[in-house]
C-alpha cells in the first residue's frame, strides 16, 4: 500500500513527514478487533481483573476531596515527586542508579518515545530496530523520516555481528546511523530476551559507533517468574535513553510513563515534553503513587505473573493441537506476546479479514518490519483474552490455517 | 539569547529541529514563580476552589468501582463518544454544527495544537500570529521549525489589512503562507476579542490566499457577562482547525482538550495522535463526561466568571493606584489575561528577576514575540491568586515599576 491511500485529496496542505509516514497496518486490524464478540489476540493490554478497584476508587475519592486543588490543576512538566521517587525505586530492580530529578513522567512510554525521536532525529536518520519490531515505536521514528534498519534476532535476542554489519553498510551509503531502537526484556512482538553477554556486547558497539540507544522496558518486571534482568543503561548511561511504562505492569488507563535520558540531555527533552502536553495529569500521578505506596501491589504484579503464565501455557497447548504441520513459535518466559511462524506461503496479512469474519483476530507479522518481511508471521498477545476464549480463538485460527496450508 | 545555551555539548545527537527551536522564556519565569511565597500573576492558572470536591470523589469512586476495567484500559484514540457527544453540545454554543466522529480528543488542547502541527507544517512555512501571542502555541510551530510572522492588531483584534500586507510580503519573498494561527476570544495575551467583522474578513482572507486557521478557544466562555461570539470555523469549516479545552473552564488536571479539523485531514490527523500518546487517558473523559452529565457544571462556570471578574476589578483598581505614570493596560471583558504596557524605556524582560526577589512574578511581554518586541509589555494572570495577594503583588509591581521608571 501507498502513504496516498490515508491521505485525502487536499494533500497540498500535509507536512513532507505527513507524506513520507507510512500509516501503521495495526491500526486497521486493532479497529475491526473492536467489533463486539471478536476474540482479539491483536491488543497488547493486560488483564485488569485483578486490580484492587475498591482500594483504588478509595483512593481516588481520597485524593479529590483531600488534594483536588493540586489534582485538577496544571502541575510540573517532569512530574510530581513522589511519582518519580517511585520510579527510580522500580528502576533499581534492574541495576540503574538514577536520582529522581533525572526521570521524566510522560502520558505512556508512548509519549516518552516520541519526545526523544523529536528531539534527536533528523530526516534520513537510520534508526536501527530489531526484526521484527514494535509497529508504534517504529512509527514514531519514521513519523520523523528516520529510516529503519532491522537487525536479525535468534533465541538470545538481536545479534551484536549483524548490528555491526548493518552499521557499517548504513555508513557505507553515506548515512547517519542515529541509534539503536531494542526492547531487550520479553521483545514486542519476537517475546525474546536479550542475553546479558550480548547487552554488554551491543552498548559497546553502539558507543564505539557513536549511535544512542532507545532502550524500551514495559515488560521487564513480567516474567513469569518474576527474575528481572539487568539494563543495558548502568553501564551506557551516557548514551541510552531508558524507557519504562505503568500500562503492562498496572494499566495503561493512567497514561503514565518515563525516560530516563543521558543526563546531558535532560533539559532539551524536558522542553520539548512541555511543548507537546505541557505535563502529565497530577491527579493520575497521584492515584498511580498512592497505589505504589502500598507494597501490595507487587503482590498483586506477582499474581498476574501466574495468571499470565497459565494464559501462555493455554494457548501454546491450543495451538499445538489446532494449527497446521509446519507452523512454529517460540517459549517466551514472560511478556505479553507469542510470535508464530506459518507454514511457509500462508499469508497472515490476506487472511487476517477472513480470521475477524470467523471471529478471531491477531497482528500479521508485516506490520512489525518496514521492509515487507513477515507475510507468514503473525504476533499473538496472551494476556488479556479469558482462558476460554484462548481455547476457542486457538482453535478458529486452526481452522483457519489448516484450510490455508491446504489450499496454499 | 542564542538556542545554545539550552543545549549541551553533545549538540552533534540533536535533531535540526532542536537547534532551531527557540526554548521559551516563559519557562524560566514559570520555574521562579513555583517558589513558595510568590504572589504569582504568571501562570495562566485557573482558580478550583468552586468544584465540586465531593461530588467528583464521589464520581471517581463510582467510576473506578462499577467501570474500571474500562477506565484502566487502553482506549479509542479519537477518545469516548460520550465525551464527545458532550463537546458538540459545548460547541453548538458558538454556532459550530459538528458530529461527535469529527472530534479527536487529545491531552488538553496543547496535544491538539501540536499534533495538528506536526502534521501540517513543514520547515520554513509561515504561520501568522498575533503580535502578541500565546509562547507556548507559537513554541509548537517553530518546535516543526514553522516561522512566525506576527500581525498587528487593535481593541477589535488582530488588522486584518494587516494580515493581508504581511501575507502578501511573506509570498513575494518566496515562503509558504501556511496558516493563521489565532485566539479569537480573549485573547493570550492581549485580552481582546476578533470582532464578527473581521472574524469573516479574516476568514475570507485565509480562504483567498490559501491559508488555513488554525483557531485556538480556550477562553470562549469565559466572558464576565457569560456571552459567547460565533466561532471562525462555521463559515470556513474547510480550512479551520477548531481547537477547545476543559483546562480553563473545567480544569487543567484532567488533560482534556480536543481539535474540531477540517474532515478531509481527520484520519491523517488521527493517526499522528495515535502515534504520539495513543489515546487519552479513558478515566479523565469519563470523569470528567460525569461531571457534564450534570447541568450544574454550568452554574460553576457562572459562579467562576463572577469571581473572575471581581479579581479582574481588583487588579485593575490596584494596579491604577500602584504603577507609575506613563503605565497603560487594556479593559478585557473576560477570559485570564490584563495586558499592561509598562512607560517607554522600562525593561520588563530585566526586571522579572527582581521581581521574583521581592516575592511577585509576571510574564515579560518579550515571551509572547517572535521578533523581540514587547521589552516593556507584561502579562499578568488574575484568575488564580486570592484578592488579597492581587492588592499586594499590585502594589509591589507598583514599588518596583515606580522606581524603575524614575532611574531610567
Amino acid at each position: 500500500m501507498t502513504s496516498d491511500s490515508i491521505l485525502p485529496a487536499t494533500t497540498r496542505w500535509y507536512a513532507d513527514r505527513t507524506l513520507a509516514a507510512r500509516p501503521s497496518e495495526v491500526r486497521k486490524v486493532f479497529r475491526a478487533a473492536q467489533k463486539p464478540g471478536i476474540i482479539s489476540f491483536a491488543n497488547g493490554a493486560p488483564y485488569l481483573g485483578q486490580l484492587p478497584f475498591a482500594q483504588l476508587a478509595a483512593d481516588a475519592a481520597r485524593l479529590m476531596e483531600t488534594q483536588g486543588t493540586a489534582a485538577l490543576q496544571y502541575g510540573a512538566s517532569q512530574g510530581i515527586p513522589e511519582l518519580r521517587a517511585h520510579i527510580v525505586e522500580l528502576m533499581k530492580l534492574e541495576g540503574i542508579s538514577a536520582g529522581p530529578e533525572q526521570v521524566i513522567v510522560t502520558n505512556g512510554s508512548q509519549q516518552a518515545l516520541d519526545v526523544c525521536a523529536r528531539t534527536l532525529v533528523n530526516p534520513g536518520d537510520v534508526i536501527f530496530a530489531e526484526a521484527p519490531s514494535y509497529a508504534g515505536g517504529m512509527a514514531v521514528f519514521t513519523g520523523y523520516e528516520a529510516e529503519i534498519v532491522h537487525v536479525d534476532m535468534d533465541a538470545d535476542g538481536l545479534i551484536p555481528e549483524d548490528l555491526e554489519r548493518k552499521i557499517a553498510e548504513v555508513k557505507a551509503a553515506g548515512k547517519t546511523a542515529k541509534g539503536l531502537y531494542t526492547i531487550p526484556n520479553f521483545q514486542n512482538p519476537g517475546g525474546v530476551n536479550l542475553s546479558a553477554e550480548r547487552r554488554r556486547a551491543v552498548g559497546e558497539l553502539c558507543r564505539g559507533q557513536d549511535l544512542l540507544i532507545f532502550e524500551d522496558n514495559p515488560y521487564g518486571l513480567l516474567g513469569f517468574d518474576g527474575r528481572t534482568m539487568p539494563a543495558i543503561q548502568p553501564e551506557f548511561a551516557d548514551i541510552t535513553l531508558y524507557f519504562g511504562s505503568f500500562s503492562k505492569m498496572i494499566a495503561p488507563g493512567l497514561r503514565l510513563g518515563w525516560v530516563l535520558p543521558p543526563q546531558a540531555m535532560y533539559s532539551v527533552l524536558l522542553n520539548t515534553a512541555e511543548t507537546s502536553t505541557l505535563n502529565p495529569s497530577v491527579f493520575s500521578q497521584q492515584l498511580l503513587t498512592a497505589y505504589l505506596d502500598d507494597p501490595a501491589w507487587q503482590e498483586t504484579l506477582a499474581k498476574y505473573r501466574g495468571i499470565y503464565e497459565e494464559k501462555f501455557t493455554t494457548l501454546v497447548d491450543a495451538l499445538t493441537e489446532a494449527m497446521p504441520e509446519g507452523t512454529s513459535w517460540n517459549r517466551p518466559t514472560g511478556g505479553f506476546y507469542l510470535w508464530v511462524t506459518l507454514p511457509e506461503g500462508v499469508d497472515a496479512e490476506a487472511l487476517v479479514h477472513e480470521a475477524i469474519d470467523h471471529g478471531v483476530v491477531y497482528v500479521p507479522g508485516t506490520a512489525f518490519y518496514t521492509d515487507g518481511q513477515g507475510s507468514n508471521e503473525m504476533r499473538l498477545s496472551f494476556c488479556l483474552p479469558p482462558l476460554e476464549d484462548i481455547r476457542k480463538g486457538a482453535a478458529l485460527l486452526g481452522t483457519l490455517f489448516r484450510e490455508a496450508a491446504a489450499g496454499r
